[in-house]
């Protein structure tokens, strides 16, 4: 049962875009970021929607690291490849762009793939690779990030929780849509562990030792002093195929920054020798696959859909209420969240009021009441 | 230490030539095929070596379901894409052209997308991708299988092991090498784990009741009668990341077979409902991407060499002997069998002199004095 008040999407779309505009951000592209924020709310990914409104990106735009003008400089362009340089700025405008440039390419080519560097935070990787699939295409994308996840036998933060994401067409009501780091967990679920009173489960995080933690409130304190790492899916060791989820994040890490030739592992740290911020210079990369240069959209649509409703009409475990396929709860969450809004909680009230009051904007939050 | 006896790599490759020729395979196929199982071999991935020579490939030719010449009906070709009708030959055959084909407008293209159905058994996924890596190129590749992997919070086996395999050109002695299951384990882990009397780790199977099962040849047995299932990395439930192994599994099923619109999940069985043989089915996927429409091979090389470096160089766990990159466990094995050959069980010693026998070929084993 939510309990928090909720905002209508309009509202707060146009309270951010405004917002985005005080900060620097151009009308077009401010309009782009709220969208990639709000996309996140609306399928109930709450980690990476507009509570980061401030933390990610405001507070970045305001120390420097993050440029509110994105100049896009294209480094490379062929019938069906882009590199893009994003100069550090706003790494969601900078990936609407390619995005577009690479739909249009796999229309016309049928296979098309770019890299960005130079970039920051994209959003919710799953953004990016639903503008494929709005078109009609399968969209993959992958983004590296800080390092907080350790190898298989290592115990050092190496790589980022590197999502790697797909979306695939169904002749259904949603998407196959999976988005998701290829860590087990990120920081913010070990934070929603603490917050109720519940231990993290064993394998998750690996600490110097080479052992593992699950006092949730210690973790998080020894995780900010680089005491323990996040592990890949699989986790610990190799004997429930912790090596597998070290590969996935490795093939992440490598695409990320390869293609492009960027900068990897601790470079992307966010902080120089003396714990002075730079800039993040992140990379990301998007491939896009049109099924009408296989045997149609129609026939992977269908498919598609026939492969995901037969894993939902499966056998089930005792007890459990129902299988799942990707992008279901998404879709589900926001059947619950289309009529009514954002569920805004009371740190994101008081941040949305400090910013209206701070832009001088003219907005009434329901909340206020 | 190794206490099998060794066949060089040309007895047995010229062996396993002649007798896929005895089963009717033309001759340039069966050196295709031969160079497929022994490069599992070179890999020290004995799981689909030598070993599977006779029950996979020569079994199967003789009951019908795998035929020996190899019909190769391209039925979509685009400047980018491939869509291939096996017709039920030889996986390995199909794959090998198709692969050769998506090199060629890679290279001419930057990108490209092949689909092959009405397939078998493609062997090592990793021989596939390594054909573009070769190439200067980045190899993509999966498969289906029968079904043996259930979805999270079921517990029928609706996926296979369906491997998601990636082969990233690096400036080291090996390259980024990825090829395994998206299950945690296959079937041959289970049997290593009952031959050592030890048990199977809690979480890699799960049984009809929703919980899982530790006992080795109980699994087996179970298995075996469809009453457990193999779990995708992260095993069972949710809280170690389950759903996102799921993910991955799904994600190779759906582009194994939506992209040429073939068979899934339980059509794949090789079984009809009575029990009897039927043709397999399966399709494949493979992309091959070329660095040099991105920043170049270089660049590319140079980076994913620095972020492999850098994690084997990262701070080991305490008693840990060394962090592994993918590909590199794989290249030891290489460098320790080269020059003395492929170490072969008495079983399979057996199976060899038999086919020897059978095919009224002209050989004598070293193992044989």
């Amino acid at each position: 049962m939510e309990t928090r008040p909720y905002v209508s999407w309009e509202l707060i779309n146009n309270f951010m875009i405004d917002v985005f505009k005080a900060y620097g951000v151009p009308e077009a592209d401010a309009a782009i970021c709220a969208d990639v924020l709000l996309e996140s709310d609306r399928r109930g990914i709450e980690s990476h929607g507009c509570n980061r409104f401030k933390p990610i990106y405001l507070d970045r735009i305001k120390n420097g690291t993050l440029l509110p003008v994105t100049k896009m400089d294209i480094v490379k362009d062929t019938p069906t490849t882009v590199v893009m340089d994003a100069n550090n700025g706003m790494g969601m405008v900078a990936s609407h762009r390619i995005m577009e440039m690479l739909i249009e390419k796999a229309a016309k080519y049928g296979m098309a793939g770019g890299a960005v560097y130079n970039s920051t935070h994209y959003g919710i990787a799953g953004y990016w690779t639903s503008m494929a699939e709005k078109a009609g295409m399968i969209g993959i994308s992958g983004t590296n990030a800080r390092p907080s996840v350790a190898p298989t036998f290592g115990v050092e933060p190496m790589m980022g929780t590197n999502p790697f994401t797909f979306s695939l067409p169904t002749d259904e009501e949603f998407a196959f849509d999976f988005d998701c780091a290829t860590s087990i967990v990120q920081n913010g679920k070990i934070e929603f562990y603490e917050r109720m009173g519940k231990p993290t489960p064993a394998g998750l995080v690996v600490t110097k030792d080479g052992g593992t933690m699950t006092d949730s409130g210690k973790i998080l304190k020894e995780m900010r002093a680089g005491n323990c790492a996040l592990l890949s899916i699989g986790g610990l060791g190799e004997e429930n195929g912790g090596f597998k989820g070290y590969g996935f994040t490795t093939i992440v890490e490598i695409l990320s920054s390869a293609l492009a030739g960027g900068p990897y592992l601790k470079e992307l740290s966010g902080k120089d020798a003396e714990g002075n911020n730079k800039l993040y210079r992140l990379g990301h990369f998007f491939f896009v696959i049109n099924p009408e240069f296989f045997m149609g959209l129609d026939t992977f649509k269908k498919t598609a859909g026939g492969i995901c409703r037969g894993l939902r009409a499966s056998q089930k475990a005792p007890g459990a209420e129902r299988i799942y396929t990707a992008g279901e709860k998404e879709h589900l969450a926001w059947l619950e969240r289309k009529d009514k809004g954002v569920p805004v909680g009371e740190a994101i009230q008081k941040e949305f009021i400090a910013l209206r009051d701070e832009c001088g904007l003219d907005y009434r939050f329901p909340f206020e009441n």
